[in-house]
């Protein structure tokens, strides 16, 4: 769009917050509404979301989930059933009072999180052992109000998966919440590029209304820490207050066992952070609508002529080995401009065709996440594409990942601790501390426990918080 | 479920209304909420809308058009300012007045249809003619409250997807409107196997704040209208209260012309009474999540046995063909109870194997929607079975279209017309009236206009209401 094309955008070394702004704004991805806290995602930035969405659609079908739809409007009363849960949501409601002209008896509110009307649902369904596991998804908008908005970070409204899920035993929910987990760690790593520490969430972090809460959590360029997805086994808090029982098999009546896990449009700022650099973003192949633009070198009709019939015989070798591309033949647009339109919006690969390239059969081909423009021959092009593409996807994860491993630090001591902070780092310590202790490490600090890591390459030692002997590790960090 | 499984369903015949629901129960497709007007989607109607959705979003990218998102949250103000609108949709919003924690300043309308907020945002989006046509799509839940819900055909919260197109010249917009109205015939006549009647609304009809609304109506088994499909035309209205210009090539600044067009969860209801019979929902093989059943007779291990290299086989041959299948060996089920699963649930194609089928290389193959069991040979099943399944396609369009046909009919006076409407027909008459006329015939009958129709086979005569001599023919039925 005319506004935002002559828009520059910030170093990130000079301003990370104001530079990730205007990456989303040159890449012409989201932008806010009026309404405070609202978003509008704009065509680009939800291409790349529906990419997001089908990749893991297609995974939660793959491991037995069925989709389904529950209403966006949930009765008041519903929430108040979970003492935790409407402890937790309360202050962060939008309420419907009035509807049709009429005052309601009853306020709704717009649902912040569905487990309240799912397990509604789930008390008439599940009758029978029969009925288990119930494993069930719904994609959908909630609204959480948000005093501090961040486009895709934090947005009053914004889009989601919710699994919902019930089972007969303790150890089938623990192992459904688990496996979930494993699914969003592996979408992220592998299909966004973004390494992440996978473990449990300690109490002051859990969910409201879960027994535990799993988490993969992301480091971002700027030493902020940023929850990519989350998975709760919430034990029979749900079922007790819905009344969700079944017939065993010896016909004695049980409460179920349950979990529910999300990601949501939080991951489009993750990946933003993660790869984005001073000339804008940079996509996994695996999420960008457009994995290989082709530009034409060559601004007339008679040397775009000259062009056009190997132009259209690479783009049938891309077509077929099924490699998203664009061709940009704009006529009224330098190349600097051409080239300058599909950096910013992060196209893994660009392909420069002109006369002279065509005259000795090759093409330029430049990579987004990488600095050097090589001439390749026009014969085997398209195979080529397809393996530099492959080696795009790994190589961005492999350079979050030094990144990541680079500002991953062990403190035995509050002052190193303090010191790793400090300087952006993801702190693991040995951890024997109460939520007290977590409260006043992050009013000193502004750091929270992201996790208890499920792999660490540490052994134990005296509780920076506590002093007391512990095996426990724990990874601190600052987060969005 | 348990609970739904028992129900038997209610004759067509005796009582369509309670049969639509039955059926609704019995396939197991949806049901209402503790919100009033609210639905609960369960997988098995998601499934068939989700195969919906993504059959329209490819031809609605093919188009041309992009996908994006915009809030749910509207403010009022924004609804005020198309004045036709605001008085058509005030009677039916949901307002949030309290957010986090607090009394708002202005209440938020949930979103009853996104005009005004995409306006509001198209008219920063648009500068100049090289922005335009601006082609945009939204897949989204609104809200407009309902008074009398009905599963799928009328409820608070809907599911859709909501097209918002901005041109340059008055004459691209009306091209895009019935551009648009087509798509979603073919959409409803080859997908669905739905036919329909396409044509204009009159200003009774009209959508509010539109300068013309054209429409796609169909015409169910208890003769009663509903409408699948509409397309806007909305002319400056919204471009002018909202500012939405363009600089053109003149370098003049000149109001955009725009069009909106959208098709709901209703397509649903029109699916389920188009083609369902007593026995069940009958699915047209397009949008059927499960196309084919292979039903193994023979309840028990050893004669499972025997059936098993024989279905591997078919699955294989059924997988490779694209085909959707399922198998139902399940031991604690008897044959019958099997068949009823899948028969209510309108599956297309049902195949019983057992070992005397084996033994004579030979399957009973049973098409949902006709009577007769056939034995078919094993040997090159899967083909047959995709010639079959297109052939069910077929042959419920044209079902639908010899009911369609039979149910149309022309009315010269008053007398035949309201004789048609009593049998629940379609009635084609001359028309020269004003609102004021289909007001009354309204109150009289209980029809209205459900449109002015592109084609039919009449030539025109003196109108049914005034008398006047007119070329104009209407179509009247009553409407859901």
């Amino acid at each position: 769009m005319a506004v935002d094309a002559s828009r520059s955008i910030t170093k990130q070394s000079k301003d990370f917050s104001q530079w990730y702004l205007d990456v989303i704004a040159a890449a012409d991805l989201a932008e806010h509404s009026d309404v405070k806290g609202s978003m509008i995602i704009k065509p680009y930035g939800y291409a790349i979301w529906e990419r997001m969405q089908r990749i893991l659609d297609d995974r939660i079908k793959a491991t037995g989930h069925q989709n389904a739809y529950f209403p966006l409007l949930i009765p008041e009363s519903y929430l108040k059933k979970e003492k935790e849960h409407v402890k937790g949501f309360s202050p962060e409601l939008a309420v419907v009072t009035h509807a049709g002209g009429e005052k309601l008896d009853e306020p709704l509110v717009v649902r912040p999180t569905s487990e309240t009307i799912i397990n509604e649902a789930f008390s008439r369904w599940i009758q029978s052992w029969r009925d288990l596991p119930m494993l069930i998804n719904q994609w959908a908008n909630v609204v959480r109000w948000e005093l501090r908005p961040r486009l895709f970070l934090r947005t009053t409204e914004f889009l989601w998966q919710e699994g919902h899920t019930a089972h007969a035993t303790e150890q089938e929910a623990e192992e459904e919440a688990r496996r979930m987990l494993g699914e969003y760690r592996t979408f992220v790593e592998k299909t966004l590029a973004i390494p992440v520490v996978a473990g449990e969430k300690t109490e002051m972090e859990r969910f409201a209304g879960a027994a535990r809460t799993y988490t993969i959590e992301a480091l971002m360029p700027d030493g902020k820490a940023l929850q990519m997805g989350t998975s709760h086994n919430l034990g029979q808090n749900f079922a007790k207050v819905f009344g969700v029982k079944y017939l065993d098999k010896n016909n004695e009546e049980q409460f179920v066992w349950q979990t529910s896990w999300g990601v949501s449009t939080r991951m489009m700022g993750g990946l933003i952070m993660a790869h984005g650099d001073d000339g804008g973003l940079i996509l996994p192949p695996a999420v960008a609508p457009v994995q290989v633009v082709v530009v034409t070198i060559g601004t007339n009709s008679a040397e775009k002529k000259k062009v056009t019939s190997t132009i259209a015989e690479l783009c049938g070798e891309l077509g077929k080995l099924g490699v998203r591309f664009t061709v940009d033949d704009r006529e009224n647009e330098t190349l600097g401009a051409k080239i300058y339109t599909w950096e910013k919006k992060g196209v893994p690969i660009r392909i420069e065709i002109g006369p002279k390239d065509v005259a000795v059969k090759k093409a330029q081909v430049k990579r987004r996440d990488a600095g050097v423009k090589e001439q390749l021959p026009l014969a085997g092009l398209g195979k080529k594409v397809e393996a530099l593409l492959a080696d795009v996807q790994v190589s961005l994860f492999e350079k979050a990942k030094a990144r990541l491993e680079g500002k991953s630090v062990f403190a035995k001591t509050m002052d190193a601790f303090e010191a790793a902070i400090e300087e952006g780092k993801f702190a693991y310590v040995p951890w024997a501390g109460s939520t007290v202790d977590e409260l006043r490490i992050k009013e000193k600090t502004k750091a929270t426990v992201r996790c208890l890591p499920f792999e660490h390459g540490y052994s134990g030692g005296a509780c920076i918080a506590t002093g007391k002997k512990t095996n426990t590790i724990a990874v601190f960090g600052r987060s969005y």
